[in-house]
């Protein structure tokens, strides 16, 4: 028996649940991000099960950088650095070094790359980036990737994804290594592989039927949501998902809108992450059922009634749009930490929602209804 | 029977109660400042309950620019707009129109002067001061005063505080008047007289017996805590101390440090408010009964205890140096909320230790064990 239990399907969508060392998340999941072991906005970790947010994603590339994966782990892991007792995942540090890191140099080893808070030359391959993420012992360990740009010439992407695949071979055994030792932060730690390939389907198809013979606890799409169309992004996933094994989690990294995890729980995937609902709820920008209002707006400056009537939220249930729009003019923190808290809860309950239909077999009429509006400006 | 009850007396310090619309208030009491309807540093409404808070402080000036307080009367005063259903103190916009705004003009009327948001010129006087008040519907309404500064000609000094009076005398009328209008969103609005009169004692106390005769339900000594010692705070305090109503609460405007809040309890005060706890936090500098610590310093760099171990707020009850140290140097406006609230729990519950020493009578030997140390940079 896995740790992934599925519950129940209707067509390719599925409800299921995944068991790791601090609790049982229940699929399909959003992730709240909390990049340097904290969520963008003022948001805690206790406000996060308000929030019901199920699992926190943190990055090893910031938390290797600042305040150091050693410091963690001396201090006993990252959940009880961060004061969260439910699960967490980390990326690997790929996404970053390739999106964030100055001067960096790719060989089969790893990768050589500038600091981008201090400029200090560092390295990170397959057997850094699971010591780091062993070090502060999440559940789930992304494995070392490249994350390839889209569009890339089809040689470059065949190389890389042939690289990440032995990296991969790699990351298994230094995770494998990593548990067994007498001082692991959280030995039950789980590795999920990563299909890369851009929207080569091909590449994808033989990247992902060669992780899946690796038997590991989970796989994700990455490379996705870096600048393909939607429709791409849909198309790739097709072109991967029946050669995902039925029994593993499968996450697709980075993604996305409301309407984007709608339609990629339609097409098979059980988690998700993504920046979006802290990065617009910085900027004002709030998902309400009906699509995504600009509180900043003047049409709101004597509005009396919640973000959105329908939502529980601790935001909802307490204050006014009048007062949001005046807390984002006045330019006080408050706006974010609430426009913040709002979203997330949009997110967490949205995904509970997508659960309780796929349980009732209404995931259909539910992504019918809500796919094509949540995702636009009102 | 007025609203303050004296309960009990040390020497010159007083314990109290203050009854207001929205509750009684235990004094001596610090309250917490919300300048735009907010608590700087993220910190809500919702956590001030949480942070043993039993009085707010709003900025009439601040809400009067922005959003306007017809907007706040219009959607049931500033209790509602900012969800808290405690008391809440305004003060006059005097203090801000002398020290933010631009191209003031002082005359009999009032102070013509320049917003400093978008530069639109407005004027304030006595009853525009009490109508605005009005309209945010406070609990405890200040008088629109003149705040001179610290040193001034005694000439002038004399004049600004004879303007005072006769400014609150046109205060009184205008607030007795608000409160009988029909529409007025808090009729049970108290009105404070506010002592002016720099460091020149005998013009402090001339000025305190004149306002005392208008029997107002509460006293203010305003103007200090402005770049005076605090010795000749000290003094001055004393000096009026005599001639304040002892059936009335007594207010020091804007003070201040841990060590000051005690030495003015000493000398017979009630009420205090300061931008200290708030302000010191977000540099994160952190309250302790052991003195003042700098959260940033690298000795906490793996420091797994938390802020004060003797503390039982919210984030010690939490949350480690260590995190907090990371918070701080990694930029996440998580600090700054953490660091507010913590720093809003300290003065608060220092108050209601202050209250059971005078229950006890044993204050004096509170103040001579803490007194001194709590200001300490260590």
């Amino acid at each position: 028996m896995g740790n992934f239990q599925l519950i129940g399907q209707e067509n390719r969508a599925r409800r299921g649940s995944f068991s790791t060392p601090h609790g049982v998340i229940q699929t399909p999941v959003f992730m709240n991000v909390a990049t340097q072991a904290a969520i963008k906005g003022a948001v805690s970790t206790e406000d996060l099960y308000r929030l019901e947010c199920q699992i926190a994603l943190s990055n090893t590339y910031h938390l290797h950088v600042r305040p150091g994966d050693d410091l963690i782990h001396d201090l006993g892991g990252l959940h009880r650095f961060m004061c969260w007792d439910k699960p967490i995942l980390t990326d690997s540090g790929g996404f970053q070094i390739f999106s964030l890191a100055k001067l960096r140099k790719i060989r089969e080893e790893g990768v050589a790359f500038n600091s981008h808070v201090d400029g200090r030359l560092l390295f990170m391959g397959p057997e850094e980036s699971m010591k780091i993420q062993a070090n502060l012992g999440s559940d789930i360990a992304m494995a070392f990737d490249e994350c390839v740009k889209i569009p890339s010439p089809r040689k470059y992407v065949q190389e890389s994804a042939d690289r990440t695949y032995r990296w991969l071979l790699r990351c298994k055994t230094a995770w494998q290594q990593n548990c067994e030792d007498e001082h692991a932060v959280n030995p039950g730690q789980m590795l999920f592989g990563i299909n890369q390939g851009a929207v080569f389907h091909d590449i994808r198809r033989e990247h992902m039927k060669r992780i899946a013979e690796l038997d590991l606890p989970g796989y994700a799409i990455g490379g996705l949501a870096v600048g393909e169309s939607h429709q791409e992004m849909y198309d790739t996933i097709e072109a991967v998902e029946e050669w995902m094994p039925k029994d593993r989690p499968r996450y697709l990294m980075g993604v996305g809108t409301p309407g984007n995890i709608i339609e990629a729980v339609a097409r098979g995937v059980d988690f998700f992450d993504c920046v979006m609902p802290a990065r617009n709820g910085r900027h004002g920008h709030l998902f309400t059922k009906k699509g995504i209002i600009n509180i900043k707006n003047e049409k709101y400056l004597r509005d009396e009634t919640p973000i959105d009537p329908e939502c529980r939220c601790p935001v909802c249930s307490r204050y006014s749009k009048a007062y949001l729009r005046h807390l984002f003019k006045a330019q006080e923190m408050l706006a974010m930490r609430l426009a913040v808290s709002h979203n997330l809860f949009f997110y967490n309950h949205m995904m509970e929602e997508i659960r309780q239909h796929l349980e009732l077999g209404t995931f259909e009429s539910y992504r019918s209804q809500y796919s094509g509006i949540l995702d636009k400006r009102i």
